[in-house]
This record gives structure tokens, C-alpha cells and sequence, in this order.
């Protein structure tokens, strides 16, 4: 087996993907006379938004392909595809996220300026998350076409679009727990599932009983992701999550801020419509106080033990012909997690 | 042959697809209680954007199939197959019709306001022109998953993607002309090439050299084409037309003006910069009086003529196995319109 397909070496080898990819969308009319200055700007794009995120997404196809194909029947090649793939899951997210930061008017991501708040971006960011969009279909061209599944593939992604745009944070008349419901729903689906689906037809696995299957023990693994998301925002440790959480002085509509309205007495909503949503460290303070009257953590540690449970249970009943392993190594990583 | 299979019914055929194709998106989760008020929203969205154009782009689909298929083997299956790959090619244009209005802070399309800028939209158009494009691929794999050129179909709407979003009109180093050439060339491509390429595959055409023959042909006739909108915003009659030009007034990079400045003196260029762009009819008047003093009627009307001859030279040269009058059914709706 070749040494560049070996487990341990997946996220470096993973990451010196990137430039190569790149390349492969730009290099050809980089020096061009006539559309040099655009190409290179297109370069800016992908560089600035692609990279920089926990690459936990894109490394999860060639991890879960390493589950269901034995290593000495993994080639070096389909290692390669896989990481590709993998890199197709992490472009997807930039252009969400680019996209998404417009729509939430947003400041910072990744510890940078959003895209469109960089000087001289603004509207055309909405041109450049179409076109973070359009290469990624360049690239599954180039190097998925020749693959029995590419057609599979090409499904899967535009079933994630679909998805993700589905409207639901923008009715008045929703509750905030169906909001809460959809917006992870649209996470869990391209976290979670997405990348595993990848794998499973890479590694010949198209029949729908078993993708139903992945699909709703990675769902459920993924509506808890976004949990301990709202959960950390608030209690993890800055130098440990690398970010201060500001759900609060955003006026999030967060995991803990649905807890406390099911638990709130009238007096403590005066203060909570008092200090939600104020962009003041005081106000935060207020906030914090009051989830902690509520016993917040005591509630999310109870529902992480509850929440743990029913998934090893889920994947125990539904993996079936799935390597129940495929499944546990996302359980190892997410429970217990502090970043 | 099935009545409705006839070409003089291809128009009024059409329009009879749009409410069926809206209900393969949305009928099913309309009155769910949970989700039915998004659903609505999208039925909304598409209602408003998608229809209401002059559906040329469309009707060319099943138009072109026609002359590439003899109607004795032209099944009514195909005839509709032909027409539902029209309606997917003006949700295209009307996803890429709702983006560019925000991202150009434009107030009216269609005679009526911008997507963006009905009351309670806003941002979230963002999110709804992202919906119109998943929805493409929904209809796609709904209608034309079980076709031989699926994925074809699916590489031709990517590839389109990918030449829309090429940036270009947005870096000051880039000369007028060639600005227009790279918007000519993203407009042609999708109106012309794109719906003669679906029908083609539809037709069994798969090689190389034919797409590059069509593509060479339909983008020469799709750069004129983007002129003569750009005249007869000036000159046209609006109550032919159906809307009044406002390029002068909003600063546009019309073919008029680029003819302007390759003839313009330095008393003239005064004038120009006094009065082009700015928002009142006195001074628009007084860029058309610039306009006439520089016989830009007649430049065109001469353009036009060379043009005609080229195309018919190009079609003449270029169409080898692909029927001519599949390309001279273009030449004729095209040239001499004057809306």
C-alpha cells in the first residue's frame, strides 16, 4: 500500500490538496492579458474562503471510505478521488458560509472579516459565492467523470443545495424549536451525512435502504453537533474553541435560549427582554446569570448522557450491513467534545 | 402525431407546463402544518420570477429539436422532455436574473419591482435565488434522470454556472470592449448555445466537434444579439418594446456609449461626462443629441448588416451535419426585431 494512502497521515495529506486543486480551476489563464485580473481574483476568493475551517467535513469521506473498503483494496487512486471529494464537501461550505454571512449580515468568520466586508467586495461577494459554487462542479468534472458514480454524486450535491435553501428562518409565525429543527437538519445533512454518502458510493453502495440508514443515525448525530455548537458558544473555553461566543449579544436563536424560554419564570423574562440581543458585555453578564439560575449546564449534560444513548442505540438497530465503526468514530469525535 | 406535438402550438404548449412543474416542487408539502408556510414562500418565489419573460430562450428547445429530429420520430415523450429542459433553462435565467438585480441595486425587471425589493424580502432574496437554482436540478432529476444524456444535461447547466459567475465586469482596469465582450459571451452562451445543445443531446448529438461548430455560430449571433438590446434601448419604440431605456440615465456600458467613445472629440467628451449617468431626462437628451450628431443610427444599421453577412457566411461554413435552418430560424427572429 502506498504510503500516501495510510490513515494517519489523512490531514496532512489532505491539506496539501488545496494548491493543487486551485490551480487546476485557475492556473490555466492566470497570466491571460485578457482575463488574467479576473481569474487571479478568483484565485483571492477560493484562497480566502475555502481553507481555514476544521477540514473535519472533508476528511470525513476518506475516513469513512477507509470503513468500507478493506486497505488492500484501496487504491492510491480512490484514496485520491476521496480526498478531492473531501475537498468538494469543505467548498461547499465556503459557499454557504459566504453566502449565509451576507444574509446574517455577519462581521467576522474564522477569525477574519467576512468576505463581503473586505474592502472593494460587498455585492459582488454574491457573484463570488456562485462562482465558489461553479468550480466545485469544475472540479467533480475533471475528476469524478470518468467514475461510475459521478452521476450519483452529482445527485448528492445538488440534493444539498436543495436542502439548504429550503426556506425556514424567515417566518415570523414558525416556533423556535421547528426553526431550530430545519436549521439543523441543513447542517446535519451536509456535516454529517453528505461526506459519508460520498464514501458509501465510492464504495459501490447505492442502495437506498442502506443510505436511509446512514441518513438518520448521522442526522441525529448531526442535530446534536449543532447542540453542543449553541452549547459551546456560550460555556467553552475561549483558548480552547479559538472564538468568543456572541449568540447572545446576536440575538442567536440558540439551543440555550430555547431551554430558557421553556423554563422562565415571568419575572426573569423581563430581564431576559431586557439584555437578549444588546450588544453590551453587562447585558451578556444578565443573560449568562440568568441561564445559570435555570441550571443550564445541568440541563445540556443531561441531554448529551440522553442524546449519547439513542445514538449508540440507533446505530446498534440501523447500521445493518454498515461497519457499525464507520458511525463510532464520529461518536468518539463529537461527545465530550470542547472545540 | 400527437396534436400537441405540432410546432404552431410549441408556444401555447409551453405556457400550459409552468403550474405542473411548480406543483412537482412544491404540491406535496404545501398544506403540511409544519413546513407549508415555506412551501408557500417557494411557490411564491417562482411564480413571481420564473415566468413573465419572452420565453424565446425556452420555446428554442423543443424549436431546435425539431429540425434535428424528422416528426414522424418525434414522440410526444421527447416533445415534452423538450419543453420541460426549456422551462429548466428560464429558471436559469430567472436565478440569474433575481441575483444580478442585487447585486446591480436595480428597481424593476419585467415591468414590475426586483425580487429583493418587495416588501418583507430584502437579504433573503439571497436565499431565494439559491432555491430557484436548486430546484432546477429537482426538476431535472424528476423529468430526465431515466435519459441516456442526463448527465450530459446536468455538465451543460454546471458549465453555464461556471461561465456566468466569471468575474469581469468589475475590475477598472478592464477596457469598455472587453467588459462587453465577456458579457456578450455569458448572455449568448445561455440563451443561444444552451438551448440548442440540450436539444442536440436530445438528439443523440455527443461529439465534440459538433457542439464546437454550434457554439461557434450561436455566440456570434448571441454578441449581436446583447447590441441590438443595447440599441434598442435607445431607439426602440417603448410601446413595441414594452419599457423605457434607462441606460444613459444609470450609467451603462452600452454598445452605444463604447461606439461614442471611439468617435467622441474632446468638446464632445465634455458634454459626455456632464450628462451620462445622471438621473434626469434633460440630460439624457442631451447624450442622445450626441448620439445623433455622431450618426450612431447608421453605424449600427451598418453593424447589423455586416453581421447578418457573417453569421450567414459562419452558418454556411460551420454547420456541417447540423441542419441549416435550425441556425437561419435564429438569424430570422433575430435580425430586424425591434423588441
Amino acid at each position: 500500500m502506498a504510503k500516501n494512502s495510510k490513515q494517519s497521515n489523512d490531514r496532512e495529506f489532505f491539506d496539501t490538496f488545496f494548491p493543487g486543486l486551485v490551480d487546476d480551476i485557475v492556473k490555466e489563464n492566470e497570466n491571460d492579458k485578457e482575463t488574467g485580473d479576473a481569474v487571479r481574483h478568483m484565485r483571492e476568493v477560493l484562497e480566502y474562503n475555502v481553507p481555514g475551517g476544521k477540514r473535519n467535513r472533508g476528511l470525513s469521506v476518506i475516513g469513512s471510505l477507509r470503513h468500507l473498503v478493506s486497505p488492500d483494496k484501496l487504491t492510491e487512486e480512490d484514496a485520491k478521488t476521496a480526498i478531492i471529494l473531501g475537498w468538494c464537501v469543505e467548498w461547499l461550505q465556503a459557499f454557504f458560509l459566504v453566502a449565509d454571512d451576507i444574509m446574517d449580515e455577519s462581521l467576522t468568520r474564522r477569525g477574519k472579516p467576512c468576505w463581503y466586508k473586505k474592502a472593494g467586495v460587498g455585492n459582488i461577494a454574491i457573484n463570488d459565492f456562485l462562482l465558489i459554487e461553479a468550480t466545485i462542479y469544475k472540479l467533480l468534472r475533471k475528476h469524478v467523470h470518468c467514475k461510475p458514480y459521478y452521476v450519483d454524486v452529482l445527485d448528492l450535491f445538488h440534493e444539498t443545495l436543495d436542502l439548504i435553501t429550503k426556506p425556514g428562518n424567515n417566518f415570523e409565525n414558525f416556533t423556535v424549536e421547528r426553526y431550530k429543527a430545519i436549521v439543523k437538519f441543513k447542517t446535519a445533512f451536509y456535516s454529517f451525512y453528505l461526506p459519508v454518502a460520498l464514501a458509501m458510493f465510492m464504495a459501490g453502495i447505492k442502495d437506498i435502504q442502506s443510505h436511509e440508514n446512514a441518513k438518520e443515525i448521522l442526522l441525529t448525530m448531526g442535530e446534536f453537533f449543532q447542540i453542543q455548537d449553541d452549547y459551546l458558544d456560550c460555556y467553552g473555553d475561549p483558548v480552547v474553541t479559538g472564538k468568543v461566543g456572541t449568540d447572545i449579544e446576536e440575538n442567536k436563536c440558540s439551543w440555550l435560549i430555547v431551554q430558557t424560554l421553556q423554563r422562565i419564570s415571568t419575572e426573569q423574562m423581563k430581564i431576559l427582554k431586557e439584555h437578549y440581543g444588546v450588544k453590551n458585555s453587562a447585558s451578556s453578564e444578565k443573560v449568562k446569570a440568568l441561564y445559570h439560575e435555570l441550571n443550564l449546564k445541568k440541563v445540556y449534560h443531561e441531554h448529551e448522557e440522553e442524546s449519547y444513548k439513542r445514538i449508540l442505540e440507533l446505530i446498534s438497530q440501523k447500521s445493518a450491513n454498515l461497519p457499525k465503526e464507520m458511525f463510532l468514530e464520529f461518536v468518539k469525535k463529537i461527545y465530550k467534545r470542547d472545540k
